[in-house]
């Protein structure tokens, strides 16, 4: 998978089990600890997050990094089938 | 887990796999497009890789980075207990 696909398909996970979960764009990022303009950025795919951010929204979505790429591992094989 | 942290364990984990495989880190930076300097920081824990670059490395050892993060995550939990 290409880099900005991966960016993709990561933000677009982000998105969804953020709005799941019930938190607002601002109380998740207040909860992350990062600046909201960075999570609106994130969930556009227009970032490619280091590992460490991964892990710190990954727990702020009370899932760990494995769990979020597997996810987001199976959606990609679907999406190549 | 600190950021730190998860680099550390994230540079162990490949330096063993990327063994486990029979490369040489020369082997390894070739294969996964990386100059050797870097890979060796990697491995040495300094570096807090970007889910693009965790992903070339997941690649280059024949897995993903569910099992990798899995395997990562569960020597955590053993070790936090």
């Amino acid at each position: 998978m290409a880099e900005e696909e991966l960016a993709k398909r990561f933000g677009e996970l982000v998105r969804r089990l953020r709005r799941e979960k019930g938190y607002s764009q601002e109380d998740f990022s207040f909860r992350v600890g990062l600046h909201q303009t960075y999570v609106s950025s994130v969930e556009r795919g227009e970032r490619n997050v280091t590992i460490g951010t991964a892990d710190r929204i990954a727990r702020a979505l009370d899932t760990t990094l494995a769990s979020l790429f597997g996810e987001l591992e199976r959606r990609t094989d679907e999406g190549e089938r």
